[in-house]
C-alpha cells in the first residue's frame, strides 16, 4: 500500500454566497463538507486511481469524527489516523458567485501533546513496514516539533521506503536536510526556500541541499522535474480554468502512482499533470474529473529539459 | 420553568482574523464555539440569572451533538431538543481586528421532515404543561411550515401559558395574527411588518393587528414598550460599544425573567435594557458581563411615554 501522512487534517467546508462583502451578513446558499488536509486529498485521489492507500495522521473531536465518517465512504482507503484530544480544524472556502473567486479561512488546528506525537510516530513506524511509498503532506498543527518532517523522512529512509515531502516554510527547510527521495514544491515554496524566482536555478539549489528528485509545480506552466535520471518539463495542452484547490495534491498522487508502478518519468509526469488539470476542472476541491483525466493524459506534452 | 423554542439551532463559530480581504487566504487566530440560535441564547441568559429553563427545538448531526455537549455545561438548563436527521447549521462570525466589525456567514439549516415537525409539536405540548412562560425565537429551518409560529402561539394560549414571539418576515406576520402575549421586534422588523419607520406609529399598528404587548428594541435608544398597563421608554445611561450579537436575546430573557416574577413593567424593562447593554459589552456573542449588568441596572432610565 501507499501511506499518506496528514498531521493537520481538516474538515473542509465550501460555502457558496452570491457575493462576499466585508461587514455584511450572508445567507450561505450551498454547503459542501469534505475530508481535508493535503495528505487526505492525496489519499482520496490514489484510492480513486485504484491504489490501496492507508491514511495516517492526527484527528480529534467532533470535527475529526466527521472527517473519519466522510473517509469511511472511500473504497480502497484504510483509515489509520491517530486520535488526539484537540478538535480537528475546519477550513472555510467562501465561493463568491459574483467574483467566481474564493476567500479562504483556515483554523489553526488543535494543540498536539508530546504523548500524542509519540503515539503517532510509533504508529507511523509500524505502518512503514508494509508501505511501498510514503507521502508527508501539509502544515504542522501547534505542538508538533518543527523538525517533525525531518524525523519522519529519516525513519522512512531507515525503513527503505521512498518518501515524498510536500510542505512549506521551516518544516520544509528542515525536512529537506534529511534528504527526502522526492520533493514537490510550488513556485512560491521554491522561492521562499532558495530566494530565487528562477525555477531552474531554484530547483538546482534544492537538489544541492538534499532533495534527490525535485518536481516543481509551476501552476499553468505544468511541472519541472529534476531527477538522477534526467530533467523534464511537462505541461497541459491548454490553460485550464476552475478551482485550483487540491491540484498540487493530485499531482503528488500521480507521482506516487507512477513510482509504485516503477513507470518511466515521462509517464509519471504525464499522470501528475493530467490529474492536476482534471482537479482544476472538477467543481469540488480535492476531487478530479475522471473523463477529463482520461482525455488530458493523451494530450500532456513532456519534453527533456536542459540543465 | 421557562420554556424556550429554537427551531433553527446553530453551532455559532467566532473567527478572529487580522483583516478580512475578499479572495485572500486567512489564518484564523482564535476560534470560539458556542451553542447558537436565538432561543438558546435566551435560555443561557435565563439560566445565568437563576431561572430554571428548558430548551426545546430541533437539532441533528455532528454539529447538533456539539451544540448539546456545549449546552450540557450550563447549570439550570434542561436540554429538551428533539433530534432530527439533518445536521444543525453553523454560523460563522468573522471578527476583523482591523475594522473591529463582523462579517456573518449563515448556513441555511437542515431540511425538517413532516414527521420530525409533528414529533416536535407533541413534545412542545407536553413541555407547556409545566411551563410558566414560553419564548418562540428565531428563523425557521427549511421544511417547517411558514405558519409554524402561529400554530405554536395558539397551542400556548390554549394551555394558558404566556407566549413571547421574536422572529421576522412572514413567520412574524403569521405569528402576530395568532395574538401572542408579547412581541419584541427590532426597528428593522417593525418597519418590515408595518411599512412605517416611526416606531410609535409602527408599535400602534402591531398592537392593532394582534400584539397585546409590544416591546420594540431600538438599538442604542433602548426599548419602547406598549402594554395594556401603559407605555414606557427605557434607555441605557450612555451608548455602549461592543458586539451587539445576542443583545436582543438578552432583552427577551430580561422580559421573561420579570414576567414570571410578576415584576412591574419598569422593572422588567430595566432588566431587559441592562442585560442587553451588558451583552454588547461582553466579548462573546450570547453572553453578558455580570458586573456591568449589576452596575447598569441602577442606571437605566425608564420614563412614561405618551400614546
Amino acid at each position: 500500500m501507499i501511506l499518506t501522512v496528514t498531521l493537520n487534517t481538516a474538515l473542509d467546508l465550501t460555502y457558496r454566497v452570491p457575493a462576499l462583502r466585508p461587514y455584511a451578513s450572508h445567507r450561505v446558499t450551498e454547503v459542501i463538507e469534505r475530508p481535508g488536509g493535503k495528505g487526505l486529498n492525496v489519499a482520496r485521489v490514489l484510492a480513486a486511481l485504484g491504489h490501496p492507500v492507508t491514511a495516517t495522521g492526527l484527528a480529534g473531536g467532533a470535527t475529526g469524527r466527521t472527517v473519519r465518517q466522510l473517509l469511511a465512504g472511500t473504497s480502497g482507503l484504510t483509515d489509520a489516523l491517530v486520535e488526539v484530544s484537540g478538535p480537528t480544524r475546519r477550513t472555510v472556502a467562501v465561493v463568491d458567485a459574483a467574483g467566481g473567486d474564493t476567500t479562504q479561512l483556515n483554523e489553526p488546528g488543535p494543540h498536539i501533546g508530546p504523548a500524542e506525537w509519540e503515539e503517532f510516530t510509533a504508529r507511523y513506524e509500524e505502518l512503514l513496514r508494509t508501505a511501498r511509498a510514503v507521502a508527508l503532506c501539509g502544515s504542522l498543527p501547534p505542538g508538533v516539533p518543527v523538525g517533525a518532517y525531518a524525523r519522519l523522512v529519516r525513519t522512512a529512509r531507515a525503513a527503505g521506503v521512498p518518501v515524498l515531502l510536500d510542505t512549506s516554510g521551516e518544516p520544509l527547510r528542515r525536512g529537506l536536510a534529511a534528504r527526502p527521495d522526492l520533493l514537490k514544491p510550488n513556485a512560491d515554496e521554491l522561492a521562499e526556500l532558495t530566494g530565487s524566482h528562477d525555477p531552474d536555478q531554484a530547483v538546482r539549489e534544492v537538489r544541492r541541499r538534499g532533495g534527490r528528485t525535485v518536481v516543481a509545480s509551476l501552476g499553468a506552466d505544468g511541472l519541472l522535474a529534476a531527477t538522477p535520471e534526467g530533467r523534464w518539463r511537462a505541461a497541459p495542452p491548454t490553460r485550464v480554468h476552475g478551482n485550483p484547490t487540491g491540484a498540487g495534491d493530485s499531482a503528488v498522487a500521480g507521482l506516487l502512482s507512477g513510482l509504485v508502478e516503477d513507470a518511466p518519468w515521462p509517464e509519471r509526469l504525464t499522470r501528475a499533470v493530467a490529474l492536476s488539470a482534471a482537479t482544476v476542472l472538477a467543481p469540488g476541491a480535492g476531487e478530479y474529473d475522471a473523463a477529463a483525466y482520461a482525455d488530458l493524459r493523451r494530450q500532456v506534452k513532456v519534453t527533456e529539459a536542459d540543465g
